[in-house]
This record gives structure tokens, sequence and C-alpha cells, in this order.
């Protein structure tokens, strides 16, 4: 090969991003021949490296291992293939699927898995599941840019993401947990990420598509300070509040919106206010301050009896009993101009979440349907705050978030 | 040096991302000693880069090269003194300023300036600026990591942009000439950013600090089509139009405007619209669009005659033979429930911009001050847009957002 300058250092280049050591290294003068000596696990790494550099050089491999086929998960992988060539053509980068897996199979391809039906594949060729081997797979194929995608909502595998990152291999996660749980968890994913010089993203922890978790990250990076978070997190509150009225009861909305799939197969889950609270808590911490859960005054909604009820019917039918309420608190706001909205606050290092009355002068006043909305007043952004809003939950957007944190593990 | 996992590996990628060709090569076995064959042209910023790779390891240092220092320029030299003390802990990144020009003089430091108060450095010690000089010692330096920081407005510095990128060497700039001129010029600048594997990086020349033209290009690489972008993209055209009332006519509110700093020293350059047309164009064209500034409609604010005068005052004594006009505009927009702002749209593939009525529940209905907005209507978020709004103007969140653009030319 013509060692054209920077052919050399592409090698280089490539080689020391994807952490193979080299121990010896020859090249003549002739510029005909490079030879060198690296350790034997590294071998197919190394060629595969060097070829994807001298011989399909316009294109950066990224190698994912995708845990999760619901919703995002495959709503993810209809995206990278329609995606395909317009992310070669634009950005160079050519994404593969190295390893797939849902709860009962998993599948493995060096080359990327064919997409044209890869749940069909996996359902037909897949072996059974085993998350110990699936984590030993990904590292073991040991690929150039590999990237683990936990769009499961699993408790467990964001526990594996500390010894993923720790194998030079990127995290990038829609899922909440790692960073919901304790604050040395969360701290220590991003400490080891830098260490071994690898992505952990999870835009898409708050707000789904919505640019909030790397806004804050630019305003903190470049000195800003934080003042004060608000936020509509929850797409099934942000509907249900700005439904109340006095012909839709709570009963009815939330009944509704369940029949809509707005809410969970038990609308308790987005009740309780837990998710926003999660959502508020990674908010918090992206800030740069340790916070934890218990932290987070949260303002429950509805009583602890009607909460508990037995089942997801019994607390259906019982749901009617606090309508009358509802409806008060709705029409004393109201009287005093304002709207009830279910609000996510930081200000002053205290931390709440709950039902508030918002007043027409405030951002979130017009918000309609499932709409998330973030409001940042910080240092610079003091006079007004700087407000991102939109639809805030989805498959489609949330894929579509994912993608682009896949595609920050690279940097184009 | 110990042979550590990973060290070779460093110095491959450190030399080859700063494109240094390297002719042989030869590292025993002993791990002892690495001997290498380089052009003597590189030698410097080879060893500046295996010294910082082994001596300075955890901190990759960036180097700036800013030219202008009105400001945003100053705002920036402040707040990279201001946060260098935050990116090198928390982002291993040193940013130094290897060259620092304004219209009168110009000064280098391989080591980067002494912050403390760089620009009676550059007064006291700078040599006369000569454009073409600064360009050839920024590339005959040939620092590692090196950033073009264009902080002016000048019409002639963009001209530049081409050959700086082909030099290797990323450019960060607000200002809006290079990407509003026309659109070969603009995609050139990309083609070549891309083949130099460098970074050309704008994100302020539209909504300063908010993350607009970021959140575009993650929607289009993901696979979203843009069906509709609106946006109030002039904070001064917001605030008169904010402010128009029976009581505040329209002169008077320009005159305060102008008084409060809110309007360019001639009201007119904002009142053209033509700075609004400019950035409507940039947004068009990162959603991939091949489009021109002719393709714009401009529905004119002022008559014609008017926007003639022969001097700012001349203009500014005129300017009340309007107010009668704007206040019937405001009346009738008042009477159909509707409000007047100065819009930016591009819809089905036509551009306009002017003053539209919106109604109550259009997201700009209830917009403040000087904010500025961007709504974007796609096909997946159809059913409400994604909208970010805030401040749009002001040299502490524009310098925040060159700062955000310049980490984005290293991988962090």
């Amino acid at each position: 090969m013509r060692n054209t300058p920077g052919i050399a250092g592409r090698v280089f280049h490539s080689l020391g991003k994807n952490g193979i050591n080299i121990t010896a290294i020859a090249q003549g003068s002739s510029e005909l021949n490079i030879s060198m000596v690296i350790n034997r696990k590294d071998e197919l790494k190394a060629l595969n490296s060097l070829h994807l550099n001298f011989f399909e050089f316009k294109n950066i491999p990224v190698n994912l291992f995708l845990a999760g086929t619901g919703n995002v998960g495959s709503e993810l992988l209809h995206q990278i293939k329609a995606q395909s060539d317009f992310l070669s053509k634009h950005l160079k980068v050519s994404l593969r699927i190295a390893g797939l897996a849902n709860s009962r199979k998993m599948l493995f391809s060096e080359k990327g898995l064919n997409l044209s039906d890869p749940l069909r594949t996996l359902g037909d060729t897949g072996r059974c599941y085993e998350p110990a081997e699936f984590l030993e797979k990904m590292r073991s194929l040991n690929l150039p840019n590999s990237v683990y995608v936990d769009c499961t909502a699993s408790d467990e595998i964001p526990r594996n993401y500390l010894s993923v990152l720790k194998s030079g291999i990127s995290v990038v996660t829609p899922n909440k947990r790692a960073n919901s749980g304790s604050f040395k968890y969360y701290s220590g994913l991003k400490v080891q990420a830098e260490k071994a010089a690898v992505k952990y993203l999870y835009e898409t922890n708050v707000g789904a598509g919505l640019p909030i978790i790397s806004t804050i990250r630019n305003l903190i990076i470049s000195g800003d300070e934080i003042i004060k978070i608000e936020g509509i997190l929850s797409g099934t509150l942000s509907y249900i509040f700005n439904n109340l009225s006095p012909l839709d009861t709570f009963s009815g909305i939330v009944n509704y919106a369940k029949s809509l799939g707005y809410t969970e197969p038990d609308p308790r889950e987005d009740l309780s206010g837990l998710d926003v609270a999660r959502k508020l808590l990674i908010l918090i911490r992206e800030t740069g301050i340790r916070f934890e859960m218990r932290g987070i005054r949260i303002n429950r909604l509805l009583p602890k009896k009607l909460m508990e009820s037995q089942s997801t019917d019994e607390f259906m039918d019982k749901l009617k009993e606090v309508d009358t309420y509802f409806e008060k608190m709705r029409k004393k706001a109201e009287d005093s101009g304002t709207i009830l909205k279910f609000i996510a606050r930081y200000e002053s290092g205290k931390a709440s979440i709950g039902l508030e009355p918002v007043s027409s002068v405030h951002p979130f006043y017009r918000l309609e349907g499932t709409t998330n909305a973030v409001a940042l007043t910080t240092r610079r952004y003091r006079s007004s705050p700087l407000i991102i809003s939109g639809p805030g939950a989805g498959a489609d957007v949330t894929a579509a978030g994912v993608l682009g944190d896949i595609l920050k593990t690279v940097n184009l």
C-alpha cells in the first residue's frame, strides 16, 4: 500500500483507539510493509481494524450489542436499517448489530446481522438467552467501537454497566435504573467510562428524544450555574392535568388515557410519581450535585390507601372517590387564574415533585396533550429561562435519541 | 517507561490523530524504548503529543487561535479562564490560547497565553495584525488539536475557513457569513471538514447558546423529516412586537430598545430582517436541503423609502410616520384574538420571514422580552412540535455556546 500522508497515522490511531497494545513494530522505509507484534487475543481485532481502515476506510464500523427487543429496541432496529445509507454516505459510519438479545434468546454476528428481519432471525436461530454468556461473548468478540445498548426496563442489566465500561465497551441506554440508584454507582459509571475512554450516554432517560441532558451538560461545562429546574416530566401526568375540566373528571381522564395506552398497564406506576422523581434525580445529578432519591420530597397525588388497592381493577374502580377532591382543587386554581400541573422542581438545594398551580405567565401554563417540558433558570438564563418542550415519550422519539447517543460514541 | 496495556496504543492514537506520518518505527520487546522516523516538520508536534500523553496524559490540549476580541471574544477568554480547573478536572481538557488577534494586533504562544489579562498582553506586546501571517503562523506552529475560533463579524475571515480546514485545523464560529453565503461554499466547508477529519461547528449562528442547530442535526441523522420550521430568530424584533400596545408605539419601542442596546447602532440592520433571513437559511440548510437566500420571501416590515433614509438619525426621526400603521395592525390582530410576531417560516419548500398574527394556541403566543424560539414540526414531532426557547442573544450565552463547540472538537 502507498504510504500517503496520514495513512500510517490512521493505522496507529485505529489500533490505539481500540485498545490494542503493540509490543513491537517495524516499518521499512520502502513503505511497502509494516510488521508488528501484538497479543494473540487482539489478532482478529487488529486485523479487522486495519482492514476497515485500508479497504473500507470511508466507513467507521460501530458494533452494537442490543439487549431488549420491545417497542424501543425494535424501533431502533428499524431506524438503523432505514438510516444505514444516510449514515454511510454523510457520516461515514456503518452501524452493525453484532449481538442481539431479549429475555428469551440471543444471537451474535461478527459481520453484523442482516437487518431485513432481525427479530425473526433471533427467534428462529437464536440460542437461549444467558445474561452472563451475552456479556462474555460481547467481550471476547473484542470488536472495534463496541457499544452495549440496553433497551430493556430491567433492574438487573444496569448492574453490568460498570464491568462493561471497564472492558472498553461504551454503554447507551434509555433505562433510568443505573442513574437513579445510588449516587455512588452513577458517578462510578461516569468515572469508569472516562478511564476506559469510552462513552456512557443516556439522553433518553429524561424527555425521550428532547435534548435535555445534553443541554444541562453544555451549560455546566461552559461554567453556567443552575439556579432552578422546573419540569413536566411525565407525559401521562401532563395529559391528565392538561385535560382536567368540569366535564372531564380525574378518574374519567385516567381511564381514557389508559385506553389510549398513555399509561402503564397499571396506572399507579405513573400516578405514584416515582418515575418523575427518578428523572428529576438524574437532572439534579447532571448539574454536578451529589443527590440521593431520599432528598426528593414526593407530594403524593393520591391517598396511600387508594394506591395500595389489591389489584389494578380495584384501583381503577375506587378512583372515582377522588374526583370531587380534584374538581375542588381545579376550581380553586381556576378561581385564582391558575392551572394545576404536576411539576418536578429543584431550587436552592431543595427538590420536590407534586401538583402546583401555575399562572398564565408561567411557561408551562399553555402546555397541551402529553407534552414534556423543562425550564432551566441559570446564572446566564436568568431574566427568562431556557425551555425545551415537546412530546417526551414514544418508541420513535426514544429510539431516535438512542441512535443519536450511539453516533456520539464515535467522534463525528 | 512501562509498557502498560494501552500505552503504546495511546502513542499511536495521539500521533495518528494529529496527522503525523510515521515513516519507520521500532519498539524493542524490552519495552524500554521506541524509535521512529518522522518528517522533520512534524518533530515538535510529535514530541509535544508524546510528552502530553506520557507526562501530562490526563489532559488533552486544545490549542485555540482566537480572532476577534469584542464582546463575544473577550467573554470567551473570561469563560476559558474561569473554567480551566473544571475542564481539567472533569473533562481532562486543557484549553490554551495559542494565538490571539483583533483588527489591530496579533500574538502567539506555543504554550498558551497567560490568561490573567490576555487583552492587555495583546495590546502591549502584540505585533501588527496581518491576516495572512496569522493563518500562516497558525499552520506552521502545527500544534495538536488546533481550533480556529472566529469571533469577528468580518466578511473576510470566513473566506479562509476552507483553507484552514484543509490544513487539519477545526473551525468554530458564531459568525454567520460563511453559512449564509452560497450553498456551494457552505457545503464545501462541511465536506472539507469531514475529509480532513476535523470539525466545523457553529451552534451559535442561530439563537446564540440555545441548542437549535445540534437538535436539527440529531433529528436528521436519526432519520426524522422536518415538516415545518417556525422561528422567532431576532431578539430585537421579538422585543419590539412583544411590547407593542396602545400605550407603546412602534417608534417609541424601537427608540427604547436602541437605548437599552438591544438593537444594532443602526436599528435598520435589525428591522430589515436580513439577519433573520440568514438564520432561517442556515436552519433550512441544516435539514439537508440545498437552499439559497433568494429563495426566502422577505415581507418587508417598513417602507423602502423609510429604510433608505440618509442617516440613522433621519431614520429614527421619520419612524414615527409608521406608528399609526402598526397600531392599526396590532388592533386588527387583537380583535381577532391574535398577537403580531415576526416569524421565520419554512414549510413545504417555501421560506418566508415577516409579521404574522399568532393565536393563543400557538407556542409563540406567550413569548416575552427578547426571547428567541424555534418550533420544529417533524414526522415524529407532529402532534405537537419540539420547541426550544430562551434568550437568544448576549455575549455570555454566545460565548458559552462557542465554548461548547470548542469542546466538541475533541471527542469528550
